[in-house]
Order: C-alpha cells, then sequence, then structure tokens
C-alpha cells in the first residue's frame, strides 16, 4: 500500500507539481483555468490522494498540531524519553503533540487515527514500544507520516530505529578493551530484530577481535530480571565460567547481579556486566551502577517529528529517510580488567 | 479563582437551570422568549461561563474527546497506569483521551490547554505524576476539570488521590501481624503529602499495637535507590537493628535490599522489608520479590474519567468529589517472621 504523494497526482495528470498545488489549493489569482483545476481535482482522487492533507497540508492550513500514535510507550517505563524528544522537536517548531496510545487494539487505533485526521493533524509519528517491523496501517496512506522505533517495507515511508548490531558490537568491543576473551550473551528468546541484531554484533566483535565465537557461551531466556538470573546462573555454573556477560538490556542484566550475588561472586572483581537500554530506574540503581548502551530513544523522537515537519513543510524537496541511530556506552561501575589467575 | 457553573448562572440570572440551558442551547422549540434568552446569555457571558462549554458541553455537540494534561506521566516510568486506567474508562463510553505532556512547563501547559479547548474536547483531566496539592490553572475555570492524583482548594472540582495515611498503616499492620515489633521507617525528604501522611500511618499503626514509637528508628533520604540505601546502612548499622522495614517506595527498598545484602543479612530471613508504589520494573524484578503496596493508579485514572463524563453528561445531578482509594498490599517474597533470638 504507497503512500500516494503531490508528485504521483502531478505524474497522473500531466501537469506540474505547482500546478496540483494550485489547482487543489484553490489560491486566489493563481493562473490556472477552470478545466486544470477539475482535472487535477479529478485525478487526485482517484488516486486517493487525501482530503485531509488537501485541506490541512497543501491550503497551508496548518493545525500545528502533530498526533502521536503507539501502542503504549506512554503507558509502559521503557520508552517514556522518545516522547520527550518529539514534544520538544514540536514545540521548537511552534506544534504541539497529540499523543493516543491503543495498547495495541487494532480496532482503538484506527478510532484514534480518524479523530485525528478529523482534527486536522498535520502529520502523524507511529510510534513502537520496541523495534519493530510492521505493516503501515492503511488509514495512514495518504497521510504524512513518520515511523517511530518500527520500520516498514514501505520505502516512500520514513523511519528511525536503533542500530542494534552496532550497540552489541560496541558494548562486547568495551568487553575486550577491558581485557575480557571469554564474555558471554545472555540473549532474549524473541523472535524480534533486536534479538538478531545484536547476536549478530556480539559475533562480528568476536571475530575481529580474533575470539573463536563459542555457542555454550550465548543463553537466552525471557527478557525480564527471572530469565536474565536463570540464564546467568546457567552459564556462570558451567564449565567454562566467562569473565564478563554482555546482556540483551538491563532487566537481565539485573538478574545477572542476582545471579552473580547467589554465587558468590562481586561485580565487577568476579564478573563484569554490560547491558543495553539505560532503563534509569534499574541501570542507575544497581549497585554497583550498571555500564550499559543507551537506546536513544530521545534522539529517535525528536528525528521523527523534525523529518515529520520537514516532509509537510517541503514535500517537494523532502526525500523520505531510513535513519538508523548508534547506542552510546554509558558507563557506570559494571565493568573492571578480568582477574589474573 | 472558582469555577462558574450552570447553578452560578441560574442564580445570578435569576431563571431555572433548565432555562439556562435552553437559552444558551438555542434549541428550536424551546418556549422560552427571545427576551429571556438575551438576557441570560449576557448573565453567563459576564459572569465569564466559558464560551466552550457553550459550545460543546450545552447543545449536545459533543466532541467525545477527553484531554489528558499532566507534567509527566507519560514520560516517567512512575504512574503509566493512569493513563491506561482513563482511556479504559474513556473508551468504554465511547470517548477517546489525548494527552499532552508539559514537562512541568507552565507555559506550554497554558498553550496545550488551549488547544484542547479550541479543539473542543468535553472535559480535561488535570494529572500529577505524584500526589500534590496544586492551584488549578486559570485555563481550566469554567472547563469541566477532575485533577488527578492531585487536590486544589476549589471544593468544586473533584479530585483523586491515594489515602497515604491509610497505606502506610496497613503496610506496618502487615510487618506487626508477621510478628515484628520493632520496625524502622525509611521515608523521603522531601516536603509532600506523602511524605507526612505516610509517616502518620506509621505512628498510628504503631499506636494501635501498644509499640512505642522510636524516633531513632525513623531515617530519612532522597527518595531513590542510593537514598535508600544510605538511610538503611544508618538504621540497620545502629544500636538497636530493627527486624523489619517499611520503605518509603520501592526505590528506596531496592536500597534497602543493597544494604541488607552488603551487611550480610538475609531478606526475608534476617530482615522483613515492604515498600509502597508496586513499581513493576522494581518490585516484581528484586529477589526475593517485594512485598509493597500497589499505588491504585489504574484504578484514579478509571475513576477520573468517569467522574469527569458524569458531570459533563449530567451537570445538574453529579456533585463534584473528593476521592481517595485505598492502596492494596501486594504480598511477594519479602515479609517473614523475625527470628527468634
Amino acid at each position: 500500500m504507497g503512500r500516494v504523494g503531490i508528485r504521483d497526482v502531478a505524474k497522473a495528470a500531466q501537469v506540474s507539481v505547482t500546478t496540483v498545488s494550485h489547482a487543489l489549493n484553490d489560491r486566489r489569482g493563481s493562473r490556472i483555468s477552470a478545466a486544470t483545476k477539475e482535472h487535477v481535482r479529478a485525478v487526485a482522487e482517484d488516486l486517493g490522494y487525501a482530503p485531509n492533507r488537501l485541506a490541512s497540508g497543501l491550503r497551508n492550513n496548518r493545525s500545528y498540531l502533530i498526533g502521536l500514535v503507539s501502542d503504549e510507550i506512554a503507558t509502559t517505563p521503557f520508552a517514556g524519553d522518545m516522547i520527550l524528544g518529539a514534544q520538544d522537536a514540536a514545540y521548537e517548531r511552534g506544534c504541539l503533540l497529540m499523543m493516543l496510545d491503543a495498547g495495541g487494539d487494532g480496532e482503538l487505533e484506527k478510532r484514534q487515527v480518524s479523530t485525528l485526521l478529523q482534527h486536522q493533524v498535520d502529520g502523524i509519528v507511529y510510534a513502537r514500544m520496541y523495534h519493530q517491523r510492521i505493516g503501515l496501517p492503511v488509514e495512514l496512506a495518504g497521510v504524512p507520516t513518520v515511523l517511530l522505533d518500527a520500520v516498514s517495507a514501505d520505502e516512500k515511508v520514513s523511519s528511525v530505529i536503533p542500530d542494534e548490531v552496532e550497540a552489541a558490537r560496541l558494548a562486547v568491543r568495551s568487553l575486550v578493551a577491558a581485557g575480557h576473551r571469554h564474555i558471554g550473551f545472555i540473549n532474549n528468546l524473541d523472535d524480534i530484530p533486536a534479538t538478531h541484531g545484536r547476536l549478530l554484533g556480539y559475533q562480528e566483535a568476536l571475530k575481529e577481535s580474533g575470539i573463536e565465537f563459542d555457542p555454550a557461551l550465548v543463553v537466552a531466556g525471557v527478557p525480564e530480571t527471572n530469565g536474565g538470573r536463570a540464564a546467568a546462573m546457567d552459564v556462570l555454573s558451567g564449565p567454562s565460567r566467562p569473565t564478563a556477560l554482555f546482556c540483551f538490556n538491563d532487566q537481565m542484566a539485573m538478574g545477572a547481579y542476582q545471579a552473580a550475588g547467589s554465587l558468590g561472586l562481586e561485580i565487577p572483581r568476579d564478573l563484569s556486566v554490560i547491558g543495553i537500554d539505560n532503563l534509569e530506574l534499574i541501570a542507575a540503581a544497581l549497585w554497583p551502577g550498571l555500564t550499559t548502551m543507551a537506546l536513544p530513544h530521545y534522539d529517535m523522537g525528536r528525528w521523527a517529528v523534525k523529518q515529520l515537519l520537514n516532509e509537510i513543510e517541503k514535500p517537494d524537496d523532502v526525500e523520505p529517510v531510513q535513519m538508523m541511530f548508534d547506542c552510546p556506552l554509558v558507563q557506570r561501575g559494571s565493568v573492571a580488567p578480568p582477574l589474573q589467575i
């Protein structure tokens, strides 16, 4: 389901983009004939070029409202910074952000989107709580949209996600840099992009350091504290105990702390631990503080709104972008050189 | 700054509420004279009875949109369940919830409220991230409003907060029921209603059990993990070590776990711990799981929207309510009888 843009209308009507704009805009004093106007409007209608966009986008009749439609970023503790970044970017450009969470309920989400369109939002940021590949909801066809923490197959729709492979590569590199060569990976069991991307990054970082990949050092679990604890117990009790653990997320790293504690291992003296997320409630609260790769939620939220506004304000100049953000290393106290034995 | 209601208009115009409604409603076929209509409208205008309410509330010209204006409940991990409860209640009554977080920026909040009013929301839930006493923003005068996790001095405005005193009383009672008589309290340093209410509840529960209040067992800190850790270290290292700790919140309880661990105390064998919040990310993740009093965020959010819709739909029958919700005990694994010495 491709988005119909002003260029598509111009092409189908065999006129210029400016003519389409004037025809749909109904601007007084524009120099196009009534016949051309009627022709362009009929073509636009045939193509399903959305009336809302006609009303709000082209006429410069902007509402300066941006809709933020998500599954549950507002109600769960994982990605609130995406909202902050989106809000800040909207505010800087004189826009307000209206948030609607559907909690994953498809019917409710449809109603929310249609309500936002009735209220003439200039565009929509469509966000997921964690990096996902999605199909773009049909209601959004023809509506300026940017995907946040999600990608679709439609290359005409801009999107922004974290670079999962690079995040894992940098995490493992930082353990190697501290002197570790025997590094375990506590992965997630779920079949999602982060699971595969982070495993790949782990493997690549080992390879570039000349460390052989040992499948026995990779243990997966449910991506929460108890899953991390069980997986860490498993790999730390095995025949060849790693000196460092790279954990899929901060919650699993918290579980690794608990496993280490019950095995009498002190962090970071006996075991280094690194996570991904930089979830303040956990990473900063653990003792010692957890060194982790920050998911760039704030920057992604900010980028999504800026890209959306650029596309709305300069539809003919701004191309859609598939953006990836790096995950910066946040150093706290959980990584140290391995003990010399 | 009181809210001007339909009753105030009726009183000032010396007519019935029904007449005011008809006059402002402009309903065809209503049996009031043009002179009465003009008189009532003039009085309403003099009193500043808000035009938005005239447009959306009285004419039955409902938008079925509810605004949720908050400081930061959407972007922080503490109170997301309030949004869930509010959303569910709105959805059940055929309404949509639009969230706007201002992050504590008063100017931004003013713009947000005025935008919501322009978009004809039926009413506004005005929420704070934690229980606060506030002054009602002047922009909300005349707009159907319910306060969520906040109270104001204006008794005409409905509000809902948790019962802080009762939450602490029940927490301490559950420790007494397990056999503890030597119970420490790790309190918050901030001058907020929860700090004072919970101290009062702690004292009342001790009193009703015939346990003398010992100020040496009350230690305060910043309401985060490190504050809890330092305070717990303090009280656990003192001359008369308590067998149980009641903690201001789950984060401070997490700090108490860390202090216990570093002192070689096992939870719950050597020390019982109870928190307040039921913050899933912490309470369920600690090992053993943290027994805690759940803040009734979901129920409060749900109640706020239901009350708001009742006030909107039956303005003449529904009185404003100052509501308090109980905090239920969530039992996990951190409370046990004290060791017999």
